[in-house]
């Protein structure tokens, strides 16, 4: 499930948070999207195409598209990490990591759309789809290139140790989806809960933390404030998956978007579901002989209430709030000043409720 | 057709100059594979294990292999061009460019194999084949991440410009092998010398004039040496590809390994047959006919004869010969002692003599 997946489906809360995330999000995009399009447009032929598709920039036929672009939420976290620290100036020097952020997260769904077979993707059919698989691939493995470049040419004296940073963590993004995928075959009682954790960590956290940690080192920021800035966003990262997996079985009744029961029908390990499995509860073994079977529309609603009397809910949203917690620790000790702080609070908040 | 996939036939011509290229060879692999165990070590879990094995350096099951690694042709021109340019201790300095140089070229192995359907590579099963699509692309996508962390983390003044000019590289080889596959498809009259020439410069000539300017980067080259060096390599790596599609129709005398006629059986668009097909003249007809239909072992003879009597081995022997002389030219353009420039001739008359 990617952060970036939402349409802005409208109906999140309107506090003063969402319209300060709102805020961010577009002023980024307004500084950001120039830096994309340039080492886009640097691609030659039918990989600047495939690219400009997936952005949301184009359509097939190569006619503008006036779509459903991503959100830009991990350059945002790069900007104001690097605002936080160094303020404005900083803000402004950190693009290039913002864009290069942008790139790798771009790069990593293109080919995970591949892997997963994944058909839609922003409401739109994915790229391998539309290209073929091999172009599909080579278009990612060009998006990769070009981030490490964008960084390389960058004469700010943070741009190496970003650009070793990034490269971490594109191989930890790479073992997050191995693990993903090497789990998917797993019979559900051999998946442990660190394990689905840990895959959750390196797939999700892991960039959000390298995009708050580009942005610290842009900033000047030192090693043990960039460690925090990276642990907030792995953190921050952890609690969007944990409500995003509750958000897939019980719905969200602030949000129309995703259907209810879609997860338990692919009989996906999602959090909830591992931990309820892993609970050794009568409602344990109920669940795990569900899920030993093929998906039956009849036993949707017993397989909700069995992941919710052996606990998977409960577990699932104090676990949030419980990595909630630790992100807000991490952040205080990386920005002391509570008003610094307050749009990476704000981009957490948004993110981890996902109003929009 | 990678200039890796010969196993060492042990028929080539003994040469004073193929003697030497051994040697260089094999100094390159003493320095460079401990460098290259190093950064494919530092994988966590199941991709150091694909890539190890990738690599040629372990059997399936983890345990170790005495097989058939690369040549390390690549990085050999990466130590030698810095040595030219350099001497002893620039050579030294570069060893971390020439295994950079060395795992690009192995993750680009690792997601070719996977879009070509490859089922074998240096005398094994191919990765994809043992592992997975899923993990060899993965492992190929941390390949590319731990290349480019490999300069990002080397203090060499060099290191930054090395970076941003092998993540070019990459775009580059991205596009030669997009081009490769769209060309696949393509009826053989609808398909330009001009375009298979490109293709062959981006696929082959790309990374090997890459190594040679990452080489005199690291020895303080200056921009124009650099790009001397650089055609240097393209255009022996040009040179390499039309000598290479000779020897997939023809054969080679001194050499025992290639079916002869496998490249004609898969209809594949080699340099001799656009430049047969292109030639206007009666058996350029003839080949278009026998190219149009399905594979029949009873042609083959017509068909080689076809290509011949259009012109197409002569044709790719002259651009081969006439390849080496720009490639000399570089070469003197950028290392103007003979005696400086003696390692990376003899690499390059190893590479378009394919000796062994």
């Amino acid at each position: 499930m990617s952060i970036h997946t939402g349409g802005g489906d409208g109906t999140g809360r309107d506090t003063g948070e969402a319209q300060e995330a709102a805020a961010i999000l577009a002023r980024t995009r307004a500084v950001v999207d120039p830096a994309l399009r340039t080492a886009v447009g640097s691609l030659p032929g039918v990989l600047r195409r495939i690219a400009r598709y997936h952005f949301g920039w184009e359509q097939v036929d190569g006619t503008p598209a006036l779509g459903n672009p991503g959100k830009a939420v991990r350059p945002a976290l790069v900007l104001t990490a690097a605002e936080a620290v160094g303020g404005a100036g900083a803000r402004a020097a950190a693009v290039p990591a913002a864009a290069a952020v942008e790139l790798i997260h771009n790069f990593t769904l293109l080919h995970d759309d591949v892997m997963d077979r994944d058909t839609t993707r922003r409401h739109r059919p994915t790229a391998w789809t539309v290209f073929g698989v091999a172009d599909a691939i080579l278009a990612g493995d060009a998006l990769q290139a070009v981030a490490q470049r964008l960084l390389a040419d960058d004469p700010h004296p943070a741009s190496t140790a970003a650009a070793s940073r990034l490269a971490s963590c594109v191989v930890e993004l790479c073992v997050g989806q191995q693990v993903d995928t090497a789990l998917e075959g797993c019979p559900p009682a051999e998946v442990t809960l660190d394990e689905v954790l840990a895959m959750a960590e390196a797939k999700t956290g892991a960039l959000l933390g390298c995009a708050c940690a580009l942005g610290g080192l842009y900033a000047g920021a030192s090693q043990d404030e960039v460690e925090a800035l990276d642990a907030f966003g792995r953190e921050s990262g952890l609690a969007f998956q944990l409500i995003d997996d509750v958000i897939g079985i019980w719905g969200d009744p602030g949000r129309t978007g995703k259907p209810v029961g879609a997860d338990l029908a692919a009989r996906k390990k999602s959090l909830p579901v591992v931990a309820a499995l892993a609970s050794g509860t009568p409602a344990a073994e109920e669940l795990a002989e569900l899920y030993g079977a093929p998906y039956d529309q009849g036993d949707l609603e017993r397989t909700i209430r069995a992941v919710e009397r052996a606990g998977g809910r409960d577990w699932a949203q104090a676990q949030a709030a419980d990595r909630m917690a630790r992100a807000m620790q991490e952040l205080s000790r990386a920005i002391p000043s509570p008003e610094s702080a307050g749009g990476l609070l704000a981009l957490a908040e948004y993110v981890t409720r996902r109003t929009s």
